[in-house]
């Protein structure tokens, strides 16, 4: 199923002055079509699969794929308009067949035999935003394509391919269009919000003095598979920076009494990946980190009074920031505290909650709040949490406390 | 420690007639100056690093990172001249603070405070770049981009920014050096291969009567695991594409007697992957599984017979599908029966054992020889070893029987 909103699409490309959207990121092909975009893709090239957009709600999506991957997309998407080329891999449908002799009339059967590209042929791919750009009176049109994606390598064997269209770069449309999500990307982060924040708790019980970075490390990843699986659901990958004690970048150390443990982790459920933070200690931590603990706390309340729908993203950096600066850190900066999830290739996703954002907090937004600070010498303290921007407020995909936990006192 | 051959960098970047290499791709980066790229490259953008190789090797190299990177990079690569731009991430060395008062001053001595881009700045890491440029009279250079890495978007505002440069594609260089291993590199795409196979043979012991696909997945991951920890090594990722039975994609699949069950399967180390499969069954196949396989074997023996150094990849291509011919299928093909491993982004790397293709096989490439056959309706069948080639011959990175075995009667 696609996840896009056409009539917002339809706004967005209004506005843009474009009147199409090709796109060839495979992340933002699976957004628009539905299926996942197959394994011709490996390479981050441009070329081995294509999602059109028309501005015109009302026509329908068309897309470009491989032979290989066409029969999953086909089954997910139906209703898109499908057109394939031909990839490296050969395959043939054998059923019925059982002797080598009759092997070659299985291929010719389907049209399956005779010589393939290397990898991809991105000139036929092209071609077939060709004849679909053509019949759909697009030929000359003004087309948004995602060049934050697409290598120049390609750029260039576009333009010369398709001469009369007008390309405009489409890359803020897209965002701004992913940037609100679906009810099912909804279900996605929520789960990979879920997953993360169970192997908090598997980390939290495994610190004690001596324990090693890479152990904490280890029993977060554990505890992460034991709720996916618990859950019915697979996760599509993790990633986890935990930091023990003073020397912020030393993966050998092991947790000692009062050093601050820092753990910014996240799972990602079909390509979503989710973002949170916590830190933990085993005994009191320093005045000094317990004083930077509040400013923090103190700065993710203000942020979090500013994060409801209407307001900027600019604002809530504003009102974290002048938090840190009433409570006495006067050359503290964070380029942003928190970011769009789920939909693109990074952790974090545009829009950002940075200085000046004009960009405006829209329902049905899922953010990461954080306000973090990295002491070397000192160590990590953060607090981020994810949200769920709703048509009143905002909803809190995590539930673990916010406070520096001691765990010695649990 | 860079694994680039600087002589062997000279010799490409003549033949190609540009004066320097200019980096943007992390891998490339990592590669070249022999740390990693740092967080700021998870966009997939250009403009967070850059690293720059002059064609004279004995000129130094140097590369522009972010604030927030720039120490481990430091610390691994002492001998690059190295230029920082500032992220979104505020650090501060607050060793010998003790309270919030002077904090402020623990910024302010290491220049460490004050406004930040919200993610990086892609303008002032030009900049640098223009800088190191000027300084080594390449400002109206022919200079090598990877442009089948740089987003459209990001080489725009880079002719923009040094409009005097004469920016060439340098991918084909890049691919050229990168194909050639360094010996850290074959290390890498050792233990890769060997985590692999030792999953291979937990999956193996797995298979029985009822068996499903998830769980000789997650058997394989399990021996994959404990192999790298007994092996005292981590693994930066594994991907795994098994099937079991005539449906190819049928992802719920179990083991009956006689269904084929094919494994190609990769570890990363360090983000180098490894590529290798394995045919499996549980009793005997069916006889066209099994003229099959033969027809397999064969090509991949003569396929080995030409990967020798000296000759092309184009032969190597030739001889396999020349012994598919013999043996009766006069419609089969691969659009390649192999590849270069490690380096890129993708498992499967430039060079391809594909039709024609011109490319010298070379003394330390560590490639991937392969023979698959995809039959829905009758299963997938697949021999696959990754192999370094030697001054003389190759050397086998695997050791697990190539035949289809019949594991009912181990």
């Amino acid at each position: 199923m696609s996840d896009i909103d056409r009539i917002r699409a339809q706004q967005l490309m209004q506005e843009a002055d474009i009147d199409a959207l090709v796109l060839f990121q495979p992340e933002a092909f699976r957004y628009t079509v539905g299926a996942a975009a197959g394994v011709a893709t490996m390479w981050g090239r441009a070329g081995s699969v294509i999602a059109l957009v028309p501005a015109d709600a009302g026509a329908g999506l068309a897309a470009a794929v491989s032979d290989h991957a066409a029969p999953l997309v086909r089954k997910a998407a139906p209703d898109i308009d499908l057109r394939c080329h031909r990839i490296w891999i050969d395959m043939v449908d054998l059923s019925g067949t059982e002797a080598i002799g009759q092997v070659d009339d299985a291929y010719r059967r389907h049209n399956a035999g005779g010589p393939r590209p290397e990898t991809f042929d991105r000139t036929a791919c092209f071609g077939l935003l060709a004849d679909l750009l053509q019949e759909r009176g697009l030929s000359g049109a003004r087309i948004g394509a995602d060049l934050e994606f697409m290598p120049a390598a390609d750029f260039l064997a576009l333009r010369q391919a398709l001469p009369d269209v007008n390309w405009i770069d489409g890359s803020a449309v897209l965002r701004r269009l992913r940037a609100v999500k679906s009810e099912r990307e909804i279900g996605l982060l929520r789960r990979a919000a879920a997953a993360a924040e169970a192997g908090l708790v598997a980390m939290a019980a495994a610190v004690r003095p001596g324990a090693a970075l890479g152990g904490l490390s280890a029993a977060w990843k554990a505890g992460v598979q034991a709720h996916a699986m618990k859950s019915g659901f697979s996760l599509s990958g993790h990633w986890d920076y935990i930091s023990v004690g003073p020397a912020l970048s030393d993966m050998a150390a092991v947790v000692t009494p009062g050093a601050l443990i820092k753990a910014d982790v996240g799972t990602l459920v079909d390509g979503y990946s989710s973002d949170g933070a916590r830190t933990f200690s085993w005994g009191p931590v320093s005045p000094l980190a317990s004083d930077i603990f509040k400013a923090l706390e103190a700065a993710f309340a203000c942020g979090l009074e500013a994060l409801r729908p209407g307001n900027s993203f600019g604002a809530v950096h504003a009102a974290m920031l002048a938090s840190m600066r009433k409570d006495g850190f006067s050359e503290y900066y964070r380029g942003h505290f928190g970011h769009s999830v789920g939909g693109g290739v990074g952790i974090e996703e545009w829009p950002f909650f940075s200085h000046d954002n004009a960009e405006i907090i829209l329902p049905d937004m899922v953010v990461a709040l954080e306000a973090p600070f990295y002491g070397e010498g000192l160590g990590a303290l953060m607090i981020e949490d994810q949200f769920l921007v709703t048509s009143s407020g905002v909803e809190c995909m995590n539930s673990l406390p916010r406070t520096l936990r001691d765990l010695s006192l649990e």
